[in-house]
């Protein structure tokens, strides 16, 4: 089987835009109920079809829809409505300098995607809590592309707790951000292998507050993530499914 | 318009068991996808049907499907399937001494839900990650089933930390619990009246560990949750909507 579908999913407007525009991307205005914040865009690369849902923005307070509850919605309908042969999750991130992250860095998840802020200490439930979503095999196309690799770790805030900090230690998480753990979730659920694509905004673990540097480096970050972005879709589109790594989900 | 369908979102299946049985549920094994986890029940009281969605399993680790995620996709299932006019989350929780709660209370929300482990600091994006999804008005309810009411607060640990414990008081909750925000999100989205029932299983400002009163007290906050549960489906079957408080949601 060849990956003919990719869908891509994206939290926010601003990192979109320029994928949208590289690619030519139309708005599929009714492939959702309209009561949904959703917004899917569809086009097409040589070798695959591509669809985009983005998270839309919330009705009362006029922002985009972070976070793993849109995430996981807009990967169950990306799936049910779309049924791709592979999801792309990208968006901006976290990096840590002592990791060696600068900002523009472009990571793709590896190894396997995780909780960081789902402690559950029950037995059984605190392994559920992290998640540990395997990755395909992403060495070819980081090589190809020129990507960093690691662990991304998702947690619904944007700042870091001292526990949030130690969860990331010990899931040995490279890349913090809030959507990809939730769609590998649903991805996992269907079976469908999901890749992170993830363009570091700031680093978490010096003194500027996360918040002053997202700001500042969104657009440049959404720029360098969509050639990356448009990049990877090319490598994957009409290449062979099931991808290296993605036989059976990691415990 | 009279409330026909009542739809029960719960995520544990000993929460669900002694509800399924007082009711006598039947499974509804092909509801919906069956790569999705989640269990379906359906039966009817006197003035409407009932389905109650059940988080089911986790494959790879075999323990329920608690906390945001699976709420969401759980509570968007239920929507889109069963067309419901009233969604009751119900389920166990944590809840505070200090603000007079014993062990086996249920609670019912009221006012509005949030969340207390989304913080965004960017300028509207602070309220987003609360939520603060506004309650239909309980006060009804609550006096004629001899229920508690408070602000429910959800976030996706069972632990609680000082950051947590700032927020909930901020927060102004009373009910500390793992789903019930990220439902009332979706309820939002569809504009279809949400009450949160939770029967408390710990004290989370005490010096036992959540965790070994949880299980401990599992069982029989789940008997007593199913008590209350049964009645207020009696309660709201065949009332009108929309629900006083219901009209506009709180920003």
């Amino acid at each position: 089987m060849k990956i003919s579908t990719i869908a891509v999913i994206m939290a926010m407007a601003d990192e979109a835009k320029p994928f949208i525009e590289a690619l030519g991307l139309k708005r599929a205005v009714s492939a959702f109920d309209s009561r949904l914040p959703m917004e899917v865009y569809t086009g097409a690369v040589e070798k695959a079809e591509i669809v985009l849902v983005v998270g839309g923005k919330d009705r009362r307070f006029g922002v985009d829809n972070v976070g793993t509850q849109p995430a996981t919605l807009s990967a169950y309908l990306a799936i049910e409505t779309f049924k791709p042969d592979l999801i792309i999750n990208a968006g901006t991130a976290g990096g840590f300098k002592s990791k060696g992250a600068d900002i523009g860095d472009v990571y793709i998840g590896s190894d396997s995607i995780r909780f960081h802020d789902r402690r559950i200490p029950i037995p059984g439930f605190s392994a559920y809590g992290v998640g540990s979503y395997r990755t395909p095999d992403v060495d070819a196309v980081a090589t190809a592309l020129g990507l960093k690799k690691g662990v991304v770790s998702t947690g619904n805030s944007l700042d870091m707790l001292p526990e949030d900090r130690l969860m990331i230690q010990s899931n040995q998480g490279v890349v913090k951000e809030m959507e990809a753990a939730a769609i590998a979730w649903v991805a996992e659920l269907y079976q469908i292998p999901m890749v992170a694509l993830k363009s570091i905004t700031d680093l978490v673990d010096t003194d500027t507050p996360t918040q002053d540097e997202f700001l500042k480096n969104l657009n440049l970050a959404s720029e360098t993530l969509q050639e990356k972005l448009t990049a990877a879709v090319d490598f994957f589109a009409g290449s062979d499914t099931p991808l290296p790594g993605d036989a059976s989900p990691a415990l």
